[in-house]
């Protein structure tokens, strides 16, 4: 472990937790921040669930935008986080576990709550300000805890494919953190 | 640009081909060899369409021997494919255009032929042996090419998602590369 100092996992953690922050509070200015800047923000890559993807910083950005817009209420959960920092790249895979809610139509308000689970990965790029965001790959998670492995489940294409093994503890652990350097 | 040499931008592509090539070709033993060793290899991590994560090295390799012994034809059109390389990480963002033969049942033999869109993310890591993948996360573009941006599309979850601009034309270069050192 290399401490909590900028470089860390824990500074990676926290870069992180302050993506989905200003997600849950719709904080364009805090997520415009937390975007690569200079010369790497043209490869800057987001994949929000079921749609392809959308590269630079201006279609991130707009990307975000129109989430912020048109999200009433959304909270993360975050489990199976896994960080790791490979020079000046820190990764980090996780579960979304998210609450939503929908809206209730013209009169506003949040009619229902729903929840969804969605898989994200996130590459952040270490700058002198700390670490940046610089690609963001979220999907959704359709398979169903239940299924046995050995079955697998069709998807639209055709593809059988396998699902992971919940009882397996070094998958599971939410507390998980493993560092590459 | 560094060149054709071993941790060239055309290596990583190079690599991220073989990848599919494995795939296609249901060569787990190819598979095998492209995904990394030693310490690295506990964190490496794969996200199949609509499934959560599978970490490890031996899960991952499971998943993807489980994919090639249910997958009776597969073959990849890559397109949208950017390569970038930041110090020892290679990362490649990819569209997955899919056709697969969809099993004809008892009597065998691909009964007809089906298409699917993927998305991809793909992280290398560069060692003395060249590129070997480190985590792979595709996930399914459920999001229809003629959605015009501002309808978004409600996902399970109740949330909105904004699509990508197919007239972008930076985005849509298939021919489009960058490097970022």
């Amino acid at each position: 472990m290399s401490g909590a100092g900028p470089g860390s996992l824990e500074s990676l953690e926290a870069a992180n937790l302050a993506l989905y922050a200003a997600i849950e509070t719709a904080d364009f200015e805090a997520m415009s921040n937390l975007w690569v800047i200079g010369p790497d923000a043209d490869s800057s890559v987001c994949v929000h669930p079921g749609w392809p993807a959308v590269a630079g910083r201006g279609q991130v950005l707009r990307a975000w935008a129109l989430i912020m817009a048109n999200t009433t209420y959304i909270q993360f959960f975050l489990t199976d986080v896994r960080l790791w920092i490979v020079d000046d790249v820190g990764v980090v895979s996780c579960q979304e576990n998210i609450l939503t809610g929908l809206d209730a139509g013209p009169s506003g308000g949040v009619a229902q709550m729903s929840g969804g689970k969605v898989v994200a990965t996130n590459v952040f790029r270490r700058t002198p300000e700390g670490w940046r965001a610089w690609l963001h790959h979220a999907s959704p998670v359709l398979a169903t805890d239940d299924t046995d492995d050995t079955d697998g489940a069709a998807s639209d294409s055709g593809v059988v494919w396998p699902g992971s093994d919940d009882n397996d503890p070094d998958y599971n652990d939410p507390d998980g953190r493993e560092q590459q350097r």
